[in-house]
């Protein structure tokens, strides 16, 4: 062992008083403020009763649960399963990847209940809660999980939970401003979760530059299982992408149009994402790492647009485009962002959510300000912009333009936010590991002993175990 | 070959006429019950245009099955990913935890579709089913694959059979004493699945406490990808968990309600499983074992209250202590229920499903006796707790001791239960393995040959490749 | 390296021009199609509160969104995740079993949108769609996947995507003839999805016949983890058949009725599979191969009558007889398929879809033949069997004929077709591989560079370990 080790015999990785703390604290207060302010919503009260009496629904089945539940629980797997075992690719930071990324957003849904709680579902002094809170609670956590993609590898858990902490509560923000200051659509998060969550972490990433980072080269490398293992991620993400894009549309024909929009886009990502991964390898070959992520892009392209009238053919060309973007910039632009902008992005997600997300904002804008009567019918046209009250006299164009607004307040949030979490998570304080110990689950984890030599003395103990 | 041979020299595994009979002679057992007694029930019975106008619905929406539908397949998935791969984490007993699992399942269905039909939906000679049959079907399983993971590794598939058998008639009978004579509620199970099935398993591997088990100690870990392959069960069973305790509950407000609060308190279980995993351990590293087991206790603990006016803080504070007491039981519990009392607790199924279904239980019979109307509503209050013909008059303290009856009932039974059922696989014709044996596919399956030796080389360059 | 490698030398498996250029080529086409011809129907356009008026629906839940889109998404899962992951088994096909999956059902899925939108979704020039065209899209490509079963290993993915191409179109002509022509029964797709699938892919492979393909034979077998893997997908297609036979039944009992026939089927299949796995073994061990498809079996077998009123014991008689026919059919049928009939049947789909689906066919001929106004009720039988219009005549006899009619034109259509298909795969333009580097990833693939020398040395022990 020649390798100078100084930089990690002076880290300190130690979790043992510093994680609890942080991990218990933080889970008091938030018992704290729920007890304060988070109350059922009126459709998951007992006094549900009376309260359909009121509004003169004559079935249990109008309850907002049936519209979204499912939903609902399809956005839950995308968080959880989707985002976490997309990013066991790197052949020995499995656990971390699922393991923290369960951990903070665990974590990040309860205080996103909070913070968009406050914003949005705010009655007198209370938070009311219902399923549609739960649906964007894992919203902004995917914001997070995102964001965890670009530092993943490289930060302790304890870094992870103060930027989702932070990320949150600028999520909040910046979708208040979008939503209800700008009037801005964006049901399915291309602004909000992949624009804003992409900036966000890249931007974090770029002020944890480690310039040592080679030193664990060998392990940002993927090994054949940690494929398929991250190809479960993909799968369930790229799947119950149409249920995350239409999940919080209107009821009814929004919520089915964003379902089939989206299942176009993605369908069409597919083709050219291994269009291009064959053309850009010198053998032709596949790349694992672009059907793994590219073949996405579709499904955050269409985030803005997807419960508008895009057509099914409007999406495969933004699936289309979208696959050859990310592609390409799994090709090109991820080594040139580390070499030149010293931005180290793990997993990619410039390729996957920036890019893609800021083509879903445009998509967005170009699409809400071409709408007419005409293709939404009177009634629809109201509905689906819901220009009604101070906004009945908004137009098409202008709405394009106010969506184009939201693209450029989201990158700013994105930007400002990233570059304050990323200074506060440089202290010296969070145990994080040093530039050789990266990409390696030991330091945070137990795992398990040796495990080729005992499989292999396991069952032929006749064997010596060393010659 | 030193090492002594003797006592799995004398156990006989042969499976090959006594599997196969017991499989084929059960399931045309099932076919001649279920020719006998199980008929499509008037949701799902062609006659259905009929029943609409008799009942005046005038959508095909009110069918029961759209109420439930959705989260029948998460629980479905729970029992058969959820338990199957939450139990894979054993390095070389992945096919039996699976198959196994799938084996149990599949049988104890179509028994549980019986025996909880006879008692609950039997009408004019016939068990009528739908649905909500079919989720209780796998919940009266669930508690089967609860015991299986205490006996997990240790027995042989007819053994198994012969204990779902028996342990899906136990958790009818109790269940019945439970819901229809105690008019206890218990909509996710904290009592007739989880208190249940737990100690009715421990009490099973207590009677079949192996003594030489230390001689399989080597097989009792995990390997990388195991605990990779474990967490698949680990996220399925933590996402849908809402599911579960909302699958059965009244339509409506209660549904929603019990997966507002599930939610909450497996959020919170995270935390505190991830704060004390660090923190009981030397050098603060995270265990796998904790964050795959554990972080599920709060939902196991709300399974009971879920459905009833607890609010998220409540299912917060719920939440936050099982996974304490559930990481706690892991380190210190587990080691000495093994050591002192006999009890070889594979999953440790104590620390996840019994400690919290007990809490369950209690926090059921405390949240059933705080009720008040002006909480629930008036109507509210007797649809919640189905106050209603016989129990009109019945108050909520009343109601928290019958609660609290109900676990005293579950205890007894799982004990008397599992002693019986204990001693049944006790006898010596089931053809389990020797203690040397356990924990090894290899026993009851055909285990690709080349796979160890192939891994050795690959990480081993320095040694040779043929001996 | 003494061994000829002549074979490999000529064969051309360079991709990057030819791969890239189907796939651009073909999405333009479908951009072009879809923007010719793809609408959004009537619940997903926004003009559905006009729509909702004139059909005098009183509220959104009336959406066929809400009916379908649940077993929607549980039938995306199947394709996907279900049949990508089954084909996982073989120790160095990982990459390919997935990674193609995903492609050629990504391709599929929208020519199927095309393809069965002309036949059947046709109005004034426009093909209206809705998520009922999403499943059967996704039914289509199910058909393609199946196929995919036979020929896995040995093809590649220009290949596939040509299969697909005229599978697609094959399937919707068949379809059509069946659905529309013969006016027959098949919400399951026993005959338009199951028997024709396999038969298709079946010929296919007997024409694509390798005679050489033992010097891959080291490659086809699984490795432990990899058993593990195809297990996910085992699962996945297990636990959500039931959504995949009631996905496009009628509104109401229908879905329900054939949710719970799956159901039924599906339990007693595993037994009787566990049952012969055993038996048939020389030393009684289970077999993963058994384990992880014949259980399928029942699923495929009751396609047709699931929606019919087959009863759950009826269900529990098809599953018992599908287990041992699939069971017994991997022991003895698909060895002496590959030595007498040359018919080289990778996962081997003909034992489980072939045969269950051919069986699934004339169960639903007995059922529909068996249905009587009385069984059924007077406006069910009716609307079970959609005897209107035309068709308001028919008896269930002549019904049973014309489903046993449909079998058989299923049976033409994949044996014409396959030939057909067959034929132009044999062209030596499409790149497939020689047959000692069938069943392997880095033909196509980049696979990951450090285990692949050691997965080298595995199979090369004749080589060096080290310089």
């Amino acid at each position: 062992m020649e390798r100078p080790r100084h930089q990690g015999m002076t880290k300190n990785t130690y979790m043992r008083w510093r994680l609890p703390l942080v991990c218990l604290l933080w889970e008091v207060a938030m018992i704290v403020l729920f007890g304060v302010f988070v109350r059922f919503g009126p459709e998951a009260d007992a006094h549900w009763e009376e309260e359909k009496r009121e509004m003169n629904l004559t079935s249990d089945i109008e309850n907002d649960f049936y519209f979204r539940y499912p939903s609902f629980q399809d956005v839950h797997v995308m968080i959880f399963v989707g985002f976490g075992f997309l990013m066991t690719f790197l052949k020995r930071y499995g656990f971390g990847a699922v393991g923290f990324n369960f951990l903070l957003a665990a974590f990040g849904i309860q205080w996103a209940l909070l913070m968009q709680g406050w914003f949005h579902s705010f009655k007198s002094g209370k938070i009311l809660v219902g399923v549609e809170n739960l649906i964007n609670a894992d919203f902004c956590v995917g914001s997070v999980c995102i964001a965890f993609g670009a530092i993943l590898g490289k930060t302790s858990p304890i870094q992870l939970l103060v930027m989702t902490l932070f990320q949150v509560t600028l999520f909040a923000v910046n979708e208040y401003i979008l939503l209800n200051l700008l009037h801005v659509k964006d049901a399915g998060g291309s602004m909000t979760i992949h624009t804003f969550g992409a900036y966000f972490g890249l931007t974090v990433t770029r002020i944890l530059y480690r310039p040592n980072l080679e030193q664990s080269k060998d392990k940002q490398g993927s090994v054949y299982h940690s494929d398929l293992f991250a190809m479960i991620g993909t799968l369930y993400l790229w799947m119950y992408w149409p249920s995350f894009n239409s999940a919080i549309s209107e009821h009814g024909d929004a919520q089915h149009r964003a379902a089939i929009n989206t299942y176009c886009s993605l369908a069409a990502c597919v083709l050219t994402t291994v269009a291009f991964s064959s053309m850009l390898q010198k053998k032709g070959k596949l790349d694992m790492v672009h059907i793994q992520n590219a073949t996405l892009a579709g499904g955050v392209a269409v985030g803005t647009s997807a419960e508008m009238m895009l057509t099914p053919y409007g999406s495969l060309i933004v699936g289309f485009i979208c696959g050859i973007v990310s592609t390409v910039g799994y090709v090109y632009l991820t080594p040139f962002l580390e070499s030149r902008l010293h931005i180290q992005d793990t997993c990619g997600i410039h390729n996957l959510h920036a890019m893609p997300g800021l083509i879903g904002g445009i998509v967005g804008a170009i699409t809400a300000a071409a709408a007419t009567e005409d293709v939404y019918g009177k009634e629809g046209f109201i509905k689906a912009f819901d220009f009604t009250g101070t906004y009945q006299t908004r137009t098409p164009s202008v709405q394009g333009g106010f969506q184009a607004a939201g693209i450029v307040v989201s990158l700013l949030m994105a930007f400002a936010g990233g570059a304050l979490v990323g200074a506060i998570l440089k202290l010296p304080v969070w145990g994080d590991a040093a530039a050789e110990n990266c990409f390696e689950d030991d330091i945070y984890w137990e795992v398990p002993e040796d495990e080729e030599s005992d499989v292999y003395h396991m069952h032929n103990p006749d064997k010596p175990a060393s010659p």
